[in-house]
Formats: C-alpha cells, structure tokens, sequence
C-alpha cells in the first residue's frame, strides 16, 4: 500500500534505492512565495554526509541536490518541489553471500517475507540513504518556517547519549555541537566518544545512541487532537527513521516517575502578555498541542546491524548460516540521525502549521 | 484540520466530549463476513469502565455500547461499522473557576490558544472519556485480527510500572492482571501499588506509569515502509493516547546501550521451516515489518495534571491564580491506559493486516 | 477499504443503513467559531425529507437531525462535529423476493459480488437514504462559508430536465423553485413535469432527470492543483450522488462543439478593480480554479431501477427470475438530488476554501 | 495544500513543469512481483508525444523514460515506482507579453489569484505537459492489470466526437484508432476531421472533442462506497485533466432522458455460471460498483486557449489588453487526451483492485 509519504498539508514523498541511479523526493503543499535555492538545501545534506570522520561510512557521495520543479525566480510557486540526487558510489561489485543471506537484526529477512523478494544491493529500500532526502525536504520546510515565524525560530540536534554514556547537561553548548563528529554538545564528553567509538569499530562491533531535537520559536497552537497531535506526528516522524526504537517527548519516560505537583509547568503571567511557563517537563506540548515553550524530542537508535563480527543466522532456503558483514557501515548510525531528525521535526511543523492555518474561522 | 481519524485501510474516526450527550465512532473498512455483536466489544469496554475501584475516577458510566450500522445477521457487511455510547453521568453542575483557569500540565491553556475558545466541561474533547471510543473500536479490530488469523492469536497489555518502582519481571503471570485493580502481571508488587497509591490520592496528588502491550500470533510482514512501518504506526497510534510521553519497541531506550551483537536477534532454522528467533530484542519488528515473533510495544504515562494540591497558573484574562482541581479524577491514569493502549496496538495491527493483502501480485 | 469519507482539510464520513435504527455523520475540521445549531441545518433536510408530495416515495421520516458533539454555547469548537437522525420509518417486514433477487439496474448485484452478502432491508446502504447525511453535512459546510464569506454567498440548485423535456432557461426564476415539488425555475414547465410524471408513477416505471447547482459570491483562488481541482472534486462529489451517471462543469459537452474564440471568457477590468468576465462558458472554473464567477455544475440522474413493471434478472443462486418491485420508492430520484447536490458542492467548497488557507505564506 | 497525488492503494505523485529541466513520477504501492521495464510504458509515452502530425503541438519531445527505483531484475519489489523525462524542447525565449497577460479560457488568471505569482514558461505545472507522467504510470498501472487479471483485459480510448461531428458508432472499428492521427475510430469521419481540424488551425482557431475510454475484462466488484465509487473515481480522475469539463459513464447526460424499464439492464443466467446481462446502459457500474461489463467513460475536452485570434483580456495590472498567442499549440488538445484517458482508467482501475483485495474477511 502507498506509504512513502508523510504530511498531509505539507506532503514528501520519496523514492530510490541505495544503490539505483538517484534518490528523489517530491515536497507538496509548499505555500507560493517562499524563497528557496539549492543552497537553502545543501548545507543540511553536508552534515548528513558520508565519509567526513573515521566514525562514519567511508561511503562517498557528493549528495548534490537538485531542485527540478517547484521554484520559479528564486521563490516556490506553490507547485510540487521536486529534488533529485544522483548516487555516485553504488557499488556494482558481487554481492555475494549477502544476496541470499539474512543479516541478524537487520530488514533482510522482513522484506523478503513480506514481498518474497527483495534489493539486496546496499539494503535497498530499507538503507539508510533514504534519510537524504528526509534531509533535503527538511530544508524546504525550514524555509517555510522561517518565512512564516521569522529568524528567530530555529530547530537543532545533538548526541545526547552513546552506548550507556550520557553527555554532562550542565556542560550543553549548542557550538560544540558542529565542532566533533558526533554532534555532541559535550566536548568532554565527545572526547570519550571518540575514543570508544575507535574501538568498538575496530572490532568490527557498533553501538547505540540518544538523540535529542529541539524546536525553539515555536508559537503556541501546533497540533490537531485526537490523531494528529503535534506529540503523536512526531512521534511517526521519529520512529520511522531507520534504527529507532524509541522515542520520548519532554521528560518522557521519566514522568512516569513523578508526582502530578511535580509534573505540572507551573505558569505566571509574563511581561508581555504571554504565558511564562516555570518548567518545560512537557517538553512544549500538552494535549498534544504546542505551548509556546521549546519542544524538545528524544530518540534511541539502536546499533548497527552491518557486523564484522560473525553471527547465527539463516538463508533464504532456511538454512543455517553463519553472517559478517564486510562492507562499508556506520558503526554508530545515530551519530547521522541528528541532521535527520532535524529534518522530521521542521517537516511535522510546517506541516501543522499550515495545516493550523484554518483552525479559527 | 480534520484530524479525528486513525488508519488508512481499516480508519476509524471519534466524536464526542467529556460532558455531551454521547460519544461514537465510525469504524470504516471492516471486511465484510467478520462476525460482530455488542458482546464481542464490551468486556473491553467493561474493563476500561470508570468506577471499578478506588483507584480510578468515581465518575460512573454504564460504558453500554450499540451497534448502529455495518452489521447484518450477526457478521459485517462490508459498510461502515457506528458506535455509541451515551454519556450517563456527566454533571450538569457549576464548572466555576475551572472555566476561566488553566491548569498546569492541562491541555486547558493550549486548546484555548489554538482555537480562540474551549468546551471545558471535563475537559471536553481533551479528556480521556474518548479513549473508550477507541476501545470499542478495537473490538471490531480484534474480531477482524481473529476472523483472518485464528484464535491462536491474543493482544494483552499490563502496568509494569507506577512511580520509579518497576514489577518483578520474572514474576509475570498474565493471569494476575485481570486480579488486581492495577493490570499489574506481578501479584506482589500490585500489592505495593495499592498502599502507595492509596497514600497518593489521600494527599490529593497523583503519580505516573509505564504500560506494556504485546501482540502474540502475528504473521512476518506486517508493515508498509517507509512511513507506515509498523513500529511508526504504533508509536503514532500510543503516543495520542492522554497524557503519554514516550513510547518503544522491544528494547527500546535501552536498546541504544547495546552493541551490535548483543542486539542482534540470532536465527536459527525453525522445525516447522519457519526461522526461529534466538531472542526478541527488537521486540518483533525489523524494518518497520513484522518478524513473526512477539510484537512488545511499552509507553510512559505521566501523572493526572488534576490535582488537589495547589498550583500556580494564569486565567483566561492571563492573570495569576491558585489552581486546585477538586472534581473526579484518575490518580493514576495509566491504570486505565492499559485498555486504551491494548486496543491501539489491534487496530494498528488490523489495518496494516488489511493493507499488507497486496503487498505481492 | 475505508471509503465513506469525503474531503480532506474539512472531511465528513457517514454511516448507517436504510432500515438501520439510525443514520449519522462525523464532520471533521470545522473550524472554531461557527455558530451552528440544529434549526442552521434542519431546513435543508426539510427539502430533502421524503413524503412531501405524491411525487416523491411515501416512506415517512421526521428527519430530525440532532448535534451530538463539536458546539458549545452555540458555536463550534474545532473538534469534530457528530450528526444523528433516527431511522422511524423502516419496516421490519418480510422482505421476500427481495433478499434474494437482483434488481437490474441496482447495486443488488454488486454489492452481492464484491462482499460476499447483502444488508438487502430497504437497499441497505445503497440507499439513498445515506444523503440525508450530506444534507446535514452540508448545512455546517454552508455555516462556514457563510462565515467565512458572508452573506452575499449563495449556493442553489434547481431542477433544469426531466426525461427528455428541458426548462425553458429564459423563464428562469430561483423563487420558482421553492413553489413546485420538482424544485424546478421555470414556472410553466413545472407543470407539465406534474402530469407527466403522475403518467409515469402510475404506470410503476421511473424517469431520469439533470439537475443545476450555483454557487455564487465564492472568491478566486478556489481549487489545489492537479489533482484536487475544484472541477475534479465537484465531478467525484456530484458522481458519488446514488444514481448519478454523469456531471458537466459550464457549458460542459457542449464545449465539445465550440470553437476556441467563442468559448474563451474574455475579461475587462471591472469597476472595483477585480477583473469583469464577459461570458462563463468555463462555470467559474479555469485550471481548476475558481475564476470568481458563478461555479456552475450540471448532473444526470438516471432513473429508478425499482419498478412495478416487470423485468428479467436473476437470483443469489444464478436462476432466471422476473423482477418486480413493489415497496415505496421515488419515480423521480432526480427531484430529492437537488438538495443533496447542493450539499455536495457547499462540501466541496468549504473543503477547499480552508485547504486554500496556507496556498500563500 | 498537497494535492498533487491521486489514488489510495496504489498512489501516484506528480511534479514538473513545461519548461523546467524535467517531469516526474512516484507510483507508489505498487505490489512486488509485477514485471516492468522502460519498453512496458514507452509505447504510450510515444503515443501521447506531441509533434507526430500537423494536427498536434510542434514542440518535440522525445519523452524518453527512464525508471529510476522501484524495479530490481526486472520486477517491481513494492518500493515505490520513481520515473523520470527530460524536458528537451523547452525554449528559453523571451515570453514577452505572455508574462503579464492573461489569457481568455486559460489559468494564466487563476493560479496569479491563487498563489500571487506563477510560471508563465509555457503554461508552467497548468500545461498539458503534466499529463505526460500520467500516461508513464498508467503504464505501470496496466502491468499490474495485466499481472492480476491476464491478457484478455484491455484498455481502449477513441476520439468520437470533434466539434459537433460526432463518429458513425456503426462504423466503430478498433483497429482504425491507431491509423489516424485523430484515434478515431471511424475511418471515414476521421478524414473529415483531418480536412476541417487544418481549416481550423489555419485560422488561429481550435476545437473541442469528445473521448470515450473502454476498460474489458474486469471483474465485478471494483469499487468502494460510498466516496469511493468507481464512477465517482472516475470523474475525478477524468476531470482533473487538462481541459475537460464534462465526464458522463454508460448512457450519462441520455439516461436523464431514459424510462427505468429502459435503462435497466436486464440479466439472464450466462453458461458460465456468471450473470449475462442483456445491455449495458449502466456503462459497466451499478451502485458504484463493476459488474463484470464493459466500463464504459466519455469526456469532453474544451477547445484549446491559446489561439492566434485576437480576444479581450487584461494583464496582471489590470490593465485591458488584446491577447494572441503565437507560440505552439494543439488546435484540437482532445486528441492527446486519448492516451491521457486511458491512462487515467488503468490507475483507477488498478487501485480499486488493490484496494479492493480486502472487502471479504
């Protein structure tokens, strides 16, 4: 069933496979007006890239986006934005083993019981590089957001978490966070990263991680009850990223611990009129509609399943055999989850926000 | 923007506040020759009942729920399936300051800024009364799920948390938690509950919980990606449930701890030619498709932002007040999550059930 | 699938069956303050309500529509707005020959076909007693333009053919349409509709009709490209009517005939600035966009397959049979579809008024 | 708003302008297993090319496709469809007066109302080029017909009507279509077209057309009440089509004219056990739904805008001006609308199907 969609009012669509010609998207319900060049795109595709440190696959793509339709003297239209990547660095070499085999943890074995076949070259469907063009529509909606809410929103991420180590929120520094390959807001922290993630990837292991997004500017009203809350949206957002398994909003798992007197954002009146919240445990939302505070997003990526070390597993044919993946892989593929959750957040947003646009006649 | 809808093959669609006459629910899509009556719905609805004990809210509903439409001689047709439940015991009394306050943690403020206006008799459309909509709907789901795969075939949820304190998970006995007033699979630790909750409400407080729900008897291949994968859909689907703040899927947050091969569910080759999984940390889902195994979906609840201790907070003139909520509240919402969650995980599993048929020529 | 739905940023979803106990309807994405309350939406179903004359089917239905949820002191909430009529008039009977025939020219076969089985009581949800709730529906669609637009707006629909006999379009008076059972504008054709039909019913045949809606004072602008245009949802709208076999937008197949010159609306600039079209071959609809202009659609209504003169079908079991029906039905549907029409196109329209909200930044 | 996909279960998206780099296409839900290459969808893309005779646009194009995802050893794998064309014959002239003016009849006027801007390049996403990734996945759309239900289903459309002349319907002969340049299927009117369709466009003139579309061999049970009807598919599909402005089924705009025992299509047992019916007024649907019959369409397609004669209009200033347009253009757009109509019934047709794989249990 058609499924390679997401948004209603703002609308992607995308396709290609990791190792086909190109990858594509199509972003629908871009409002007329916004302005909007490759260069609005590129820098977000940058960070996302492949093969900038040792801590990434050594995979090499440009990742050059094209815009094709949707912009007419230098501001969208209002017709659909098409984007076109090409892939450079599909390899076109034997597959070998990995064409019959089921890597353990890994979507080999789902999508053949599902289709009863699959694209094994570099995963398919199911590879990562898809998340590309999350990326590049993500850079669509951040034009638009910024032209309806203006320079002061922004929207980042940051490591928060690799294996069981978690960063010092005391030290949290939004620079840091493009100055160490893991995006982390922690330079200490980083640090250790770095010297863990070397090992592990030297054992031909890989590693989990937790990555928090922050939406900052955000007005007060984004979010449609019962089933397209703002929490909800972006909860789908999150999961369907590849390796996620688990997602979090404000205090997230850790309310379940607390007291209601607790939990509850105490509220004063502000200077100017507006609410001033005196804690933000709701991480911007309640009743699954934004409250004007940052909104704040936790996710969990699991580890790798690309391993040179062997595991058990079986065959198409049901035999049993014993898999290593030699290929090029993230040993910690929530380091690149960062820009890509980025990019799901800024698109639930302005999905809400122009889809809010008649929630008052 | 319409937004009251859940599902693509198999949507249902809710109506209804807290405090009208009536909710209902269309569930659209149902397959005809499913066999449906009142009595296939109700238990669920019986068990989500307000009432039932002193730890949920005293507000009492009868929860008697009719069939209006879809059903002929006793299967479906193939036509929208209508529900209603009246409402009985909403009262008609003085809202007072609750009309004009916002409570902290409440959707009451966001709802207000949102639409210009609030229905904020029980908190109207907010309030968890249309979770028992959902229920209902998740019969029809689950008479769908057992008609096309058998009686083999169950969904059960369970607390596994209130507080910080955590059940005993070697002490799981399914059968406990239809025993105790908490859904709780751990006898012992249920008892705990009881006194601690029961100190929880004395002092007018309230206190959250984490829920687990797990699918047994499902097929491999449930999923459409990318943005209908199966662990997308149920984090969208639990994450509109009141008052949840995370959401995972098998290991979840921990998952992020793990390396690569401990993470990685072996297989081996089963004796009935299917593949059998070594372990279940992926919690049934690869891919964003069903492997086959156990499908185990947990989500956090926070505490029940009603309380009778006293907060600070804003009125709709914006000025600072004293909240003190003294109306029928859940000190534990999570308790009656349990239901809620249950019926989420069958409808999610229903459409995609239901969109899988032509997933193959 | 589910499919008992229409629209997309205000979407309605009906349910319930002819000799069901009640028929009802979900209005989702009704905007916050719209005063709406049942004597805004019981006028149109007054026209609509069978029984009112002798040309129209004696089946008696108070049609008394009742608001559920969605309105509080009077005005909408932006949560969804529930809609319910009771059935009253449905009679439980031996329906014999019925259950087990196909009528030609019904959805008895059909529906047989695609489901397997058949709620065959009164046609079930075949019958046109569905669109009485895209008359309520219909009635909220007209408060939101009527907000949104004011009162200058004005949606009308008439009776323009019956069999083969047309209105003479020079006698043409709206006010005419209120004074016939045919909801016919042209007083002297009206009465030839009376003897004619009279003839027909007595006889037990049935005759087709076309029926005209206006929409006037809706802005330019109307209408999302390529696929929503304003044309192809009036055109899905109108042909989802029971009966309706084809819907012309302006001058419609006759445009088929016109040379480019003659059917090119040439415009002037207009006295307030806003462009003066000199001619509407086009039906207010350009690109699919309204152009600011009168939208005018036409439709074609068969006629009714429910004969009292005998016809030769077969049964469930594939045997010859001959047909005769004798319940209540209408010899002229065309005439009741004139209110549902009208319904379709304010639908169609708030639809697309609101999803236009967001068209520019 | 999005609204640049069409369909359900198998949806397609499409993006791109007339003088942009390129078109393109995202079939998406498109089942694995269905066998498809380039050579399966060029031959309709040849037969919609424009520049082919003197009776179409000299623009030429090669509309070479190229599918970019979705295909692995020559089968579908269930990932989405990705197709592309290179706009070759886009001329980056200067577009003078065509920028500021509107042209009578085109939607120059109504996308500047809507959107404040647009790309006059050749009609920007309004021109006909669009529908050129309409006829690229209804190509998909046939293999998927073809795979599900053999070779003996076909889809056919003719031209039968060009101005007021209509087709001799005795003379009807299918392999006509393809020996002139009209898809008439009428040898001897087709001349008569070819000698009055030059007069015309040697006068700066054009012409409207009528199109009928068959689909055979598809089996009872297509289509999904109530919004979902195939008829109501249908006319949406039809009607979003350049240039049309009327879409009747069967006997449409006559069976107005019709008595019930005329219009009933009468049935008797057919030797295969299945129903025979005796006509086929109904166009093949009954209550929205195929009876196993021929699905029969018609359309009508208005005369081309743009014209070398002169008309009245004004420009984007409001200004009166005299409008002729010099540049390329089909007199008569209903010819390339055959392709286009036939490609529109295979989508529909094939989603319904799909849709359709779960209306029984």
């Amino acid at each position: 069933m058609a499924s390679n969609s997401f948004g209603r009012h703002l609308r992607f669509t995308t396709f290609g496979e990791s190792h086909g010609p190109a990858i594509g998207c199509v972003v629908d319900g871009v409002p007329a007006g916004v302005p909007l060049c490759e260069a609005d795109i590129q820098p977000y595709l940058d960070r996302r890239r492949p093969g900038q440190s040792k801590h990434t696959t050594q995979r090499q793509e440009a990742d050059q986006v094209r815009i094709v339709s949707g912009v007419f003297e230098g501001v969208t239209t209002g017709t659909p934005v098409g984007l076109l990547i090409d892939n450079t660095d599909q390899r076109s070499k034997d597959y070998g083993e990995i064409a019959r085999q089921f890597r353990p943890g890994h979507a080999d074995f789902t999508y053949q019981a599902k289709y009863g076949l699959r694209d094994y070259r570099g995963g398919g469907r199911s590879s990562a590089r898809e998340t590309a063009m999350r990326v590049a529509a993500g850079g669509v909606a951040r034009q638009i957001l910024k032209t309806a809410l203006g320079d002061q929103m922004w929207i980042r991420g940051a490591l928060v978490q690799m294996g069981a180590r978690k960063i010092n929120r005391a030290a949290w520094d939004w620079d840091q966070v493009e100055r160490n390959p893991f995006f982390c807001p922690d330079a200490e922290t980083a640090a250790l990263y770095d010297a863990e993630l070397s090992a592990i990837r030297k054992e031909g292991s890989s590693i989990g991680a937790v990555i928090e997004v922050v939406a900052h500017g955000m007005p007060a009203g984004l979010g449609d009850p019962i089933y397209n809350k703002l929490d909800s949206d972006l909860a789908a957002a999150m999961m369907s990223i590849n390796a996620v398994k688990g997602v979090e909003i404000g205090d997230g798992f850790e309310a379940a611990c607390l007291r209601g007197e607790d939990n509850a954002d105490e509220i004063q009146p502000g200077n100017d009129g507006a609410p001033l919240f005196l804690s933000n445990h709701a991480g911007g939302i309640l009743g699954g509609i934004s409250t004007g505070q940052d909104i704040v997003v936790r996710f969990a990526v699991k580890p790798t399943s690309s391993l040179l070390i062997e595991t058990n597993s079986i065959n198409v044919a049901g035999e049993a055999v014993k898999v290593r993946t030699k290929g090029r892989h993230d040993p910690c593929v929530g380091i690149r989850a960062v820009p890509v959750g980025e990019a799901m957040m800024a698109l639930v947003l302005a999905d809400l926000l122009l889809a809010g646009r008649a929630s008052k006649i």
